[in-house]
């Protein structure tokens, strides 16, 4: 163990499904010398967070803000205000990360109602619009891109059967926040969480979140109290809005001052100009890996240009080449999850992570690999 | 709004109660390009900030590491993983943070028996021999360094009393931690959490915790989930330890590195050279602020020296003192929290804050401003 050593990392290059490389500025705004979490200038740092989180889910949602802990942390805020024991729960699953919004939602004590899609496909709406027709749950989650499939995931037919059923519409958008359009007010989106380590190009560590005017009314109208204190919106929601700002928690200055910078660069380039680059670059590597032999497993109308999820040509041993990638040129692509794992990889081209520069180094080595 | 410009913050000096100063190895080692959270460069990092947590916390406990989220998590972690809907709990209040304690414990479905004693006043041992002669609880849990109220809670007693009665003992250990002792094992503590950003000095946002065989053993017989799904350790261990790290959430990568300079820093000075510099320090900063007509409101055995609970002379506007302290001399001083909102400060001398300089820096201001 060396831990008397200095801190001594490879140069990695990043293209799995996060986190994915930071741009040097962002770097440098987390390393600027700390000021206090309630420090009249860190409350203006929130408040122009908060715009910038507004502005790229395209939202006016009031209740808008940044959880102090990673996606899966936002994805436990979402359901754990929405949901008491005895609510009903329709949860959509086509990977990984539906299935753990199912568990979270047993956990709150709600029932719940699984629609299910086979891996790398989406859900189909006729489905959730036959399966609300038989239950009267208090919302409807899905996941807008699963990390784990390489899915898009069609989202407004879905959210107009849930609004026509009186159901708020949860949304997890970990993967596809400033990757591909998310609209949250236009699709009708109750409650809606992402992460910061994927397009978005910040260090992990915080998530992004945003609640519609029906979701604070519907916990207004809870009977118990959430049974998360940390994650518990009726207080967290006085620290980041209102005149006076209550403490709560000790916010993560630093992952704070890395996210401003981050979200800077996301305007700076525009919204529709960074969904091109993403979809360019996840083209060209179309372009690059189909005459190696890998193969991408989702249809390409559903293809999330930022986690590309394909199968290896015949033959390959998907670990050894992965651990070559790594060791001999610093390239980190990822592994399959779950159902998937030792049967796909997950190339991510996200944020910082999504340039021609990229993929040309990966198909470069993997030239000389297999 | 002004998010178009560049972060443009302020030199602050921090003298509330966390963040403390960070030094800027800190700083710089946050600043380090990423890796990915599964990295086996990562892993090797996570197993060497595992024991300095270890190391720091005078204990040889297995199940020890880092909460991705801030000292509020950790102590969720903490209660939601021992207590399930049924059980009783003994826990002490004398101060927010053990009121915060009980409100966590109650949303777990525990009944809660309360031991208080008044604000500025530790627990006394004999009235917890009392209650615990009258109930069953599957824990007793305590504050050691109560910052709200400038109180360090003597522990050996309480922990012997709790063992003897065959109950587990949780500790919050925020304030106190790397800053006075905190003897984990010889103390007897089941289960403890801490912050970051007190004195061990790194950015807010995570919370070395660490737990018990016994701890572990009362786990494995939970009758129920924990109700936290991002705190519930039977799956964060599968990350933490053992040969297989299974993903569980994406660790923030940035922070850990941060984390492992600022605990290579803390054993590069000694914890009894570090717990001895932060009394100097505290008995300058009384030596200084008395003649000023301040007045420490706990006795002196029982004086914290990071967290330093002051009345103000007679006839002095605290706010607008503690305004002026931060717009002229950019010093952060912490307001009264709870009871003592307006009363008192919380002037903090915590890791990097703890220096004669800093004393110096505040005791001249203050002699212009008051």
């Amino acid at each position: 163990m060396s831990y008397n050593e200095q801190l001594n990392t490879s140069k990695r290059v990043l293209m799995g499904p996060g986190p994915s490389d930071v741009h040097p500025r962002v770097l440098q705004a987390m390393s600027t010398p700390l000021i206090g979490h309630l420090d009249p200038e860190f409350v203006q740092i929130m408040d122009e967070v908060k715009l910038m989180v507004q502005h790229t889910f395209q939202t006016v949602n009031y209740l808008t803000f940044v959880v102090s802990a990673p996606g899966s942390a936002g994805m436990e805020t979402c359901l754990v205000n929405l949901l008491e024991p005895g609510d009903e729960a329709v949860i959509c699953i086509h990977g990984v990360f539906g299935g753990r919004m199912a568990d979270i939602a047993e956990r709150c004590g709600a029932t719940v109602h699984r629609i299910e899609a086979p891996w790398g496909e989406p859900i189909d709406p006729v489905q959730v619009k036959k399966v609300l027709e038989n239950c009267d749950p208090k919302l409807v989650a899905i996941v807008h891109a699963e990390t784990s499939t390489g899915v898009l995931q069609p989202l407004d037919e879905i959210g107009k059967i849930t609004k026509d059923a009186g159901a708020l519409f949860v949304v997890d958008a970990v993967t596809s926040y400033c990757g591909v359009p998310v609209k949250v007010d236009e699709w009708g989106i109750d409650a809606i969480y992402s992460g910061t380590q994927k397009c978005l190009s910040a260090p992990p560590g915080l998530s992004p979140v945003s609640f519609s005017d029906r979701a604070v009314a519907a916990m207004d109208f809870r009977k118990t109290k959430v049974q998360s204190w940390f994650l518990d919106l009726s207080m967290i929601k006085n620290y980041w809005s209102g005149a006076k700002r209550a403490y709560h928690h000790t916010a993560p200055v630093s992952s704070i001052f890395a996210l401003r910078e981050a979200y800077r660069i996301v305007l700076e380039e525009g919204l529709e100009n960074r969904f091109e680059r993403h979809y360019r670059n996840h083209q060209l590597l179309k372009d690059e890996l189909e005459p190696l032999g890998f193969e991408f497993i989702v249809q390409p109308k559903y293809r999330l240009p930022m986690l590309n999820a394909v199968k290896l040509p015949e033959g390959i041993n998907e670990a050894e080449v992965r651990r070559k990638l790594l060791d001999d040129y610093n390239i980190e692509v990822g592994g399959g999850l779950g159902a998937f794992a030792g049967k796909i990889w997950r190339v991510g081209l996200m944020g910082e992570s999504s340039s021609p520069n990229h993929v040309h180094m990966l198909s470069a080595a993997l030239k000389k690999l297999i």
